[in-house]
């Protein structure tokens, strides 16, 4: 727990971290109990804010009661992070790098006959051979109706000629994340696969032609939705165009119907419409972008147009 | 969410895990927005506990100003899981037999001139080839005085002759958890760091000794404690004996100073006291046990005697 006072921070922590937490610049670290929050009522100096999604009922309980003055902030580190310093961008565009030769070299793997789960275990060998400190998050491969769900497990379904397989997956790299999307094609696949790809990327075009600072995560979102839904498939689109990615995967600002963030320059998405047809298949392709004044950078470099694997 | 009502179980969540969500047996799927709670509060039927440690204050607010009747819980879940199945168990003693196999091969490999990170690495791999799913946590590979931080990164500091290197690790299977620590002595290592060694390891056996149905945590942890206090190290072992491990690498019971479990049959737990001298070294030796009537089935089977690597 760190402690922010107008002269003065406090990084609190138990004796696990205690060696880890004396290398942090510009903090007193002080050892707490093995449980933080009944070690921390009596350091409190006063009324104190603190991050409410990050604090359990019961945890805040453990405080009020000991008598600390709590009032709960919404956001207000997690917006320090949202537009990133230019060593931060350094780091996610290293990490996208790995995660485009990842990507680059799973093209040219065999699917047919494979499980996901083989597939899952070569892609965490290549990002670790390209020079990735581990994957961002659990690396989801997909094939045929697995994708249906966006966020399936990984499992012993062995891949078919005619599948479309999704992967999902990213890069952690000196701390920083990158996150990418592909679908593949698995030899020749029928045409109504081919069409749900073409509309999902043409959406996907229509998203990134969006964002731009000024632009409502919301805008950004119904830009990308509008393809799918004018093609017929609005039902099979139900998660959000995109969110903020940095130290965490998840971050602001988001892209969706119910996002109240605006874009500024600096913000890191990712722009990842999705098809998803329940039982058949699921199409998502996903960039990750830095975005800018009047428009966006794309951060993967990877082709998207569909590639036909073995 | 899960919410049980006594004819009914409805388990919610929103469209990205619905897919998944219909092969769960016995109950019934409710689709929510992407933002569960702000969904949740019209669909609770009246009084509803919760379990206040996984809510956040930031969720409970949403949900108690939408009117929702809430009375917080503790532990009704996890209690469920303490007293493992049969099935639970057969899980759990494979996963151990998974990190047991791993553990012999990186008795093997060349530490001295490698890097802790370099090291991580070939344990996922073996941990890969012996049938894990995945590692049951990020493995931990502490050298010298990076082991003195009992929850070191694994870092770019490059293995000498005359280290000790602590290794705690486990397998995923199934779903179930195992983790095992070890510390190896690469090549000679000085007369101080083979004492806090025998130390800690009849700290562990005074730990295993204790376990047994009817025992606390408290009297668990007090016992090995005892043993390491005696040589004049009690402020060098500053975490608890040991933590309760199933579907989740931490749960019910915990055998530590503040524990207020009592043990029973079929829990599993760790034993894991260590002794860690800041800047020097550290020690740390974990079994993973069944907890049974009149004592403990040790499910760790690599050696306890220090082993020396290259």
């Amino acid at each position: 727990m760190v402690l922010v006072e107008p002269e003065r921070v406090r990084l609190f922590t138990d004796f696990r971290y205690a060696e880890r937490a004396r290398e942090v610049p510009g903090v007193e670290v002080e050892v707490t109990k093995r449980h933080i929050y009944t070690d921390l009522a009596d350091r409190l100096p006063g009324p104190v804010g603190f991050e409410a999604p990050a604090v359990s009922y019961a945890d805040h309980a453990i405080l009020h009661h000991a008598g600390a003055e709590l009032t709960p902030r919404y956001g207000l580190v997690e917006s320090l992070r949202a537009v990133k310093e230019p060593g931060e961008l350094d780091a996610i565009r290293r990490a996208a790098e790995i995660t485009d030769r990842a990507y680059e070299r799973m093209a040219e793997e065999r699917y047919a006959g494979r499980t996901e789960k083989e597939l899952v275990w070569r892609m965490t060998e290549i990002l670790h051979e390209e020079g990735a400190d581990e994957p961002a998050f659990e690396i989801d491969i997909a094939a045929g109706p697995t994708a249906a769900s966006p966020h399936a497990m990984p499992g012993d379904r062995v891949i078919e000629e005619g599948d479309l397989v999704l992967i999902d997956a990213g890069a952690k790299l000196d701390h920083y994340n990158s996150d990418c999307t592909r679908t593949f094609a698995v030899g020749e696949v029928s045409e109504s696969l081919r069409e749900i790809y073409e509309v999902t990327r043409k959406a996907q075009q229509a998203g990134l032609d969006a964002v731009r600072a000024g632009t409502t995560g919301q805008a950004a979102d119904a830009a990308a939705r509008a393809v799918i839904d004018d093609a017929g498939y609005g039902e099979n689109f139900g998660h959000g165009l995109g969110h903020g990615l940095g130290l965490l995967v998840h971050e602001a600002p988001v892209l969706r119907p119910e996002s109240t963030d605006t874009l500024e320059p600096g913000n890191v998405v990712t722009v990842e419409p999705g098809i998803y047809l329940s039982g058949v298949a699921g199409v998502r392709i996903e960039d990750l972008v830095v975005v800018t004044d009047d428009g966006c950078e794309v951060l993967s470099s990877f082709t998207k147009d569909l590639v036909t694997v073995r």
